[in-house]
């Protein structure tokens, strides 16, 4: 069979190890910048985007999710599982990948990877949030929940936000000494912390980022003093919270999408009237970020699917000047458009050939 | 760079040319009717599913969509564009791919393309649908409509309602010659006429196929006597439909999943309480199929997440005897799952060493 698909059959792919070439390449710091820079440009025209809450499929174990938008030219959709459980199995919690199309035709344009992606653009986009929103002059961080993100949060924070020092704790100390490896040597004072008191004594930021799928407290009310800035990762699903109820009422809320936010985010617990400030309108100035100094400000992020099409069309941007993807024969084109049928019966006689 | 995806980080993907070569391998004919089981079967046991109309992404020139399903054990979703102005610029008017994944870890199983699988899997449901409604002993299927479904519908039908004489008609000549064409010497009479009038004559069945976004009228009231089957296939969005409002009210009208149906069929032009009939529900027996020889049926089909599903599972079945796929290094799999951070630095280090 010598079907020879033409270029608009193929779809660049970039795998795992292309995805890491890239960032390795482009540097890790400087990557999770210009992914913030993206997400930024996007946020400052998020009216022009298709915005739906994510379409989930929950079991038992975990969730399915398909993510899609498009501002109008380009259309993008990511697919991410959250299984909690899967780390005693050796497996990774969330697993993604994602693919941009031309609106114009509807094919795509590419196909990548999204777990590594996925973690760079939720590290971008909470530095990102807390350059808006954290309090000035801000150089330490707490760090709670050591696992995948924990790593990406940290150096995101020191590139985008200026962060010197952070200090971290998780309920598993092998988390934390994985981390401070990783971190070992990357200009950031690490310190580990044997309890989140300890933890968050003198940060201006902190940050929650653990995986159980449950209603959990990381942070109680009177752990929380003024003027620091919550950066909450983790809760992002139904039935999945980090922060006490009490903090909610004390603290100015930023978030991405309040609808998919109020199903999934840390205010699930709280009333579906209860204020809070778009992010992309502090961006843009139509609304107000952080108050004073004193101001508890919350960015109660679960991830929107504005940030996975900003950190694609990147991915995308970079394909050309590095070659770092596959090509894959994934749309049937056969030279006459209405001769589909057609094109499998010349394949067949090709291969009797 | 030396890393080696583990098994659980690779995904089998079926391109476009092992797509024909399993459908060659198989046999074209076999292979629908094995669809058409697989279909039908998964419709018995339709309330087990986790079912959702498309998430649709509209453009003035198109559509692209997002159709999940899942039985508890595997999930599957497909992308699907509908870009009718695509055939004038040689691009395919529907493209897809899909996914099947594990439920139990939110990992993927197989990446597939589906443009042939989805021209394959229509008219199979097409066909399968009509085993049930149409009138007993039809011989003769008139095909309104002949472009890249048509061949599928004309062959489905024959292998699963034992049609032996299809009629051709299509606003374009040549299309209707190419189908002609590819249909020679499969044992069925193909008759290509030059009116839709010409082309209905004796035919029991009436499948219309056509690809114009907009409300046209491929079929009008008075072209439908009693006890035909009209399987409505081009009708698929909404603002695109097909038939006459008025033969819709004569017609005893089957649908795949009604919430759908009734933005996207030929039953937007009517009333949101107008009954209809669940396919899954006359193959169970807890609903009534055709009535009696004179009863004008209606298949209303638009396509449901579940028949993707069915055949995305048929072909998953098919890859350890056939081989037919290529392996995807789409899922980041570090040794240790929340050391996501440290598989990208020793990528590096090797990669340096």
């Amino acid at each position: 069979m010598t079907h020879t698909p033409s270029r608009q059959a193929i779809v660049p792919f970039v795998s795992v190890d292309n995805m890491m070439r890239l960032v390795l390449h482009i540097g890790i710091e400087r990557m999770m910048a210009d992914l913030a820079a993206e997400i930024e440009a996007d946020f400052r025209r998020w009216p022009l985007f298709d915005k739906t809450p994510r379409v989930a499929s929950h079991s038992d174990v975990g969730v399915i999710e398909l993510m899609p938008t498009s501002d109008g030219e380009t259309y993008g959709f990511k697919y991410v599982n959250g299984h909690p459980a899967n780390m005693k199995k050796g497996l990774q919690t969330v697993t993604a990948f994602g693919l941009l199309a031309d609106v114009a035709t509807g094919y795509p344009l590419m196909l990548s990877e999204m777990t590594i992606l996925t973690a760079l653009r939720t590290a971008a986009t909470s530095a990102m949030a807390a350059k808006w929103l954290a309090p000035k002059g801000a150089t330490t961080m707490a760090m709670i929940g050591n696992g995948a993100q924990a790593e990406f949060q940290a150096l995101a924070f020191k590139a985008i936000c200026g962060i010197t020092e952070v200090r971290l704790y998780d309920i598993d100390p092998a988390a934390t000494r994985k981390c401070a490896t990783n971190l070992a040597g990357r200009g950031l004072t690490v310190v580990s912390c044997t309890s989140p008191e300890e933890a968050i004594l003198g940060a201006q930021i902190i940050t929650t980022c653990t995986a159980d799928k449950q209603l959990a407290t990381i942070l109680s009310d009177n752990m929380v003093g003024a003027g620091v800035h919550i950066n909450a990762v983790g809760g992002d699903c139904p039935g999945k919270t980090e922060l006490h109820h009490d903090i909610l009422l004390r603290a100015q809320i930023f978030v991405e999408y309040p609808p998919q936010t109020r199903i999934e985010g840390e205010i699930q617990q709280l009333p579906e009237n209860h204020p809070v400030t778009e992010l992309w309108q502090v961006i843009t100035g139509s609304d107000q970020g952080r108050r004073d100094a004193r101001e508890i400000t919350l960015f109660d992020s679960v991830g929107f699917a504005i940030e996975d099409f900003s950190a694609l069309r990147y991915v995308h941007s970079k394909l050309r000047a590095t070659g770092l993807f596959a090509e894959l024969d994934m749309i049937a084109d056969p030279d006459d458009p209405r001769d589909l049928f057609g094109m499998i019966l010349r394949a067949g006689a090709t291969r009797a050939a």
